[in-house]
C-alpha cells in the first residue's frame, strides 16, 4: 500500500483518557480507533494484523480436523435457563436487550450453550463422533472496568473451538492434540518462547484445566513457573499442584503474565445439563465428552503489542506484521528508482508499506517506527549510484546496505 | 471435505416455525442452523458459501481503491444524538443495552455515524481526499417481524462501504465506478442477468438514489421495468422518473423483486450534520461529499437460494458453491477409484464434497440434490471397467459420461 492513500494518520499522543499502553501505542500509529472505553474499530492497518493472526489460527485448527463456522450473537433466553447462565448473579457480563414484542435476547458472551444446541440437533450416533467445530466471534461482555486496552475489552474477537467425543480417551487425546495445536500458533505469532502452558483449576471433571500464559509486564495474572522442569502454575492451584506434579514450592519463580488461550475438559458435565447424547455401539444412550478451547485474538495482538514494543512505537513479529517492509523514499532523483523497488517486492508477494508521501525524512523514519514493520528499507538520492538501499531491522536497529538482489533474498 | 466428516445432516422436513423458502432449504440441507426467529448460525457448509460471496465483494471493491477495515458493534449515545438517530421514534430498529455504570449503548444497525467519526478524525486536508472504505459486519436490527429466513433477519452480514470526496464531480464519479463494481459482483454471483439498477427515493441532496433489484418471487419489492431501455424504477418515485428519464407508464413491466444492494448520495449533508470538514486549496474548510454503497451478504445469499432452487433442493451457481463437485461414490469394488478421483481433484485445487458414507446410492442422490453442488460425479462399480463416471449438472440435469481427464478439463 501507498502510505499516501492510507487515511490514517499517526500522532505523537494518544487520547487522554487510554490508559493501555497497547491502545494508545495503537491508536497514535493509526492501527486503531477508539469508540469509547472497552471498545475499539480496526483500521486497514489494524485488521491486517487481526487477520494475519486468525489466519494461523485457522490453519492450525484445520489441520486438526476442525470446521469453521459462525455462531449468531444473538441468544435466547431458554436455552441459558437450561444451564442456569441466563442468571446476572451468576454470570455477571451480560448485555441484554429486548424484541419488539417483548421477548428478552443476549449477547454471545461465549458460546458453550449456542453449540451444544446445534450440535445435539444433529447428533445421533457413536459414528458421528468425534466432531470439533471452532469460529471467530465478536464477543461482547459488559465488563464492569475497561482499562486494557484490546487485551479486555467490551467486545473483541475470540476463536472458540468445542470438541464432542464419545469415550473420555477420545476426548483426553484431542485435548493434548489442542495443547501441541495452540503452541504452534504462539510459536507462529512469535511468543512461543515466553508462552507457558499452565496449570489452572479444573472442574466437576477434572483436577485442572490449562491456561496459556505469556510473561508480559502488563498482564493481570501471575504463574509460578519451574524453569528446569517447564511447568507452570497459576496461583489457584498452587498448592495442589506442588503436591501432585513433583515440584518444590521454592523452586517456583513467580512472573507476570497474560492469558493468551484456555482449554477446558467438561468430562460429560455440559453434556448432562444439556443432554448432549448419543447412541453408543452397544446400543444405549451415553452422554457426550466435551472440551472447550479459546484463544483471543484481539488480546493475542494486545499482548504482542505489550511485550515488544519500545519508546519508539509498535514492533511486529514478522508473521503478523501488517508488511514486511516500509519503503522509505527520500529525495527527487530516487523516486523512480522507490517506485521500481515497490513494484519487485509487490511482484514477489512481499507487501510492502511505501512511504511516497510529500514528508520529511524525519517524519517517515518516525513513522516506519511508530508503526512497528519489521524491515524499514530506505532508498534516497545519496544511495543511487551504489544501488544499495539501506535495509534497518525494527526490533535490533540493525543496519545494512544491500542490493535489491540482496534484499530480496533476505525476504525469502 | 469428505461427507463423513461432515457433522450437519439433511432433512426431509424444516422446522414447523420456518415459514420462508430459503431459511426452510437451508437448514433441510444442514447450511444454516435457527437460533431464533430471523437469527441464524452457518454450519461449515453454509459460511463456505457466505465466504465466496464476500470474497468477490472484497476484490471488486479492492479493485476500486476501497480499503477493507471493521468497525465495533457496540455504539455510543452521544455519537447518534448529533444526527438525531438515537431516536426510537426515528429508528424502529435499534438493540440498546446499558453498561454496569448505568451508561446507555447500542448494538450497531448501520455505520454512516460511526464511520463519520472514525474519519473525521483524520481527515484534514483535500490531499487527504477520497477515502474509500468498507466492511462486512454483523448487523443487528431489532425488526418487528422476521418472516423471510436469511432475506432479512434480526442479524445478517452487510458489507457496507463509506466514500468521502472533495467535490461533488468526484463523489458523483465514484459514485458511477460503484455501479458498475456492483454489476460486476451481481454477475460473478451469478445473478447479473436479473438484477438491475434501479431508481428509487434521493435526500436532501439528489432526487434519486439507486437500489439494485434482483427479480425473485419471494421478494418484498416491485420495480417497473423498461426492458427496451434497460431502466428500472421503484415504486416511491414511479411518477418523478416517468417525467424525468423520457419513459412512457404503459411500456413498464411491474415485477417482483428482491433488494440485494442500495447506493446513496448525501452531497454534504451527513458531513454538515456530523461536521465532516477538510481544507481545500483556497485554504478554506468545506464540507466533505459523502457516499454510503451496501450490500447485504446473508441477503443475497438468500436470494439466490429463492431464485434457482427447484423442487428437489438447492441450486448454487457455480462461483459460490461450496464445492463444485458433489462425488458419489456407490459400491465395493469402486471405493479405490473414488479415493483416487477425490485425491486427484483436490490437487487440482478443485473443492469436492466426497459422499463416501455407508448409505444407500438413493439416500447420498437425494443429498447431491438437497445441498445444490454444482456437478455430481459417480464412481461405482458398474462404472469401473469403461474408467468413465457419470457426471450430472445439478442445474439442468443434463449428464454425460467422462473419463477422469475430460472432467478435469470440463472444470478448468
Amino acid at each position: 500500500m501507498r502510505l499516501s492513500k492510507n487515511f490514517t494518520r499517526t500522532t505523537k499522543q494518544a487520547p487522554a483518557d487510554e490508559v493501555a499502553r497497547n491502545a494508545q501505542l495503537l491508536i497514535r500509529a493509526g492501527f486503531v480507533f477508539k469508540t469509547m472505553a472497552g471498545v475499539y474499530s480496526y483500521t486497514p492497518l489494524g485488521l491486517r494484523v487481526l487477520e494475519n493472526i486468525k489466519q494461523i489460527v485457522r490453519e492450525e485448527m484445520n489441520a486438526i480436523g476442525s470446521q469453521e463456522l459462525i455462531m449468531s450473537t444473538l441468544q435466547r433466553k431458554e436455552l441459558w435457563q437450561e444451564t442456569g447462565r441466563w442468571s446476572d448473579e451468576l454470570v455477571d457480563v451480560w448485555f441484554k436487550s429486548t424484541l419488539q414484542d417483548g421477548t428478552d435476547v443476549g449477547f454471545g458472551w461465549t458460546h458453550e450453550e449456542p453449540i451444544v444446541e446445534l450440535l445435539r440437533s444433529y447428533l445421533k450416533s457413536y459414528k458421528d463422533l468425534p466432531i470439533s467445530v471452532y469460529q471467530f466471534q465478536n464477543k461482547l461482555r459488559n465488563e464492569l472496568r475497561a482499562k486494557s486496552g484490546i487485551m479486555r475489552g467490551r467486545e473483541f474477537i475470540m476463536k472458540d473451538m468445542y470438541s464432542v467425543h464419545a469415550a473420555k480417551e477420545d476426548l483426553d487425546a484431542y485435548y493434548d492434540q489442542v495443547i501441541e495445536a495452540y503452541k504452534r500458533c504462539y510459536d507462529r505469532f512469535g511468543i512461543g518462547d515466553d508462552t507457558y502452558v499452565t496449570f489452572a483449576s479444573g472442574g466437576a471433571f477434572t483436577k485442572f484445566s490449562h491456561e496459556f500464559q505469556t510473561i508480559c509486564e502488563a498482564g493481570e495474572d501471575y504463574i509460578y513457573l519451574h524453569r528446569g522442569k517447564n511447568i507452570a502454575v497459576n496461583e489457584e492451584v498452587l498448592d495442589d499442584a506442588v503436591k501432585e506434579l513433583g515440584i518444590k514450592r521454592n523452586e517456583l519463580e513467580k512472573v507476570k503474565t497474560a492469558e493468551v488461550g484456555n482449554i477446558f475438559n467438561f468430562g460429560t458435565q455440559k453434556s448432562e445439563e444439556m443432554n448432549l447424547v448419543f447412541t453408543g455401539s452397544d446400543g444405549v444412550q451415553h452422554y457426550a465428552y466435551m472440551g472447550s478451547y479459546g484463544i483471543g485474538i484481539t488480546r493475542v495482538m494486545g499482548v504482542i503489542v505489550e511485550k515488544f514494543a519500545d519508546e519508539k512505537g509498535l514492533i511486529w513479529p514478522e508473521n503478523i506484521a501488517p508488511a514486511r517492509v516500509y519503503l522509505v523514499q527520500i529525495g527527487e532523483k530516487s523516486r523512480a528508482a522507490a517506485d521500481e523497488l515497490y513494484e519487485t517486492l509487490g511482484a514477489q508477494g512481499v507487501e510492502v508499506l511505501y512511504d511516497e508521501r510529500d514528508e520529511r525524512p524525519g517524519v517517515k523514519f518516525a513513522d516506519a517506527e511508530l508503526m512497528g514493520i519489521p524491515l524499514r528499507v530506505t532508498v534516497s538520492d545519496r544511495l543511487l549510484d551504489g544501488k544499495k538501499w539501506e535495509v534497518a531491522m525494527r526490533a535490533s536497529g540493525e543496519r545494512q546496505l544491500l542490493t535489491t538482489d540482496e534484499l530480496l533474498a533476505t525476504l525469502k
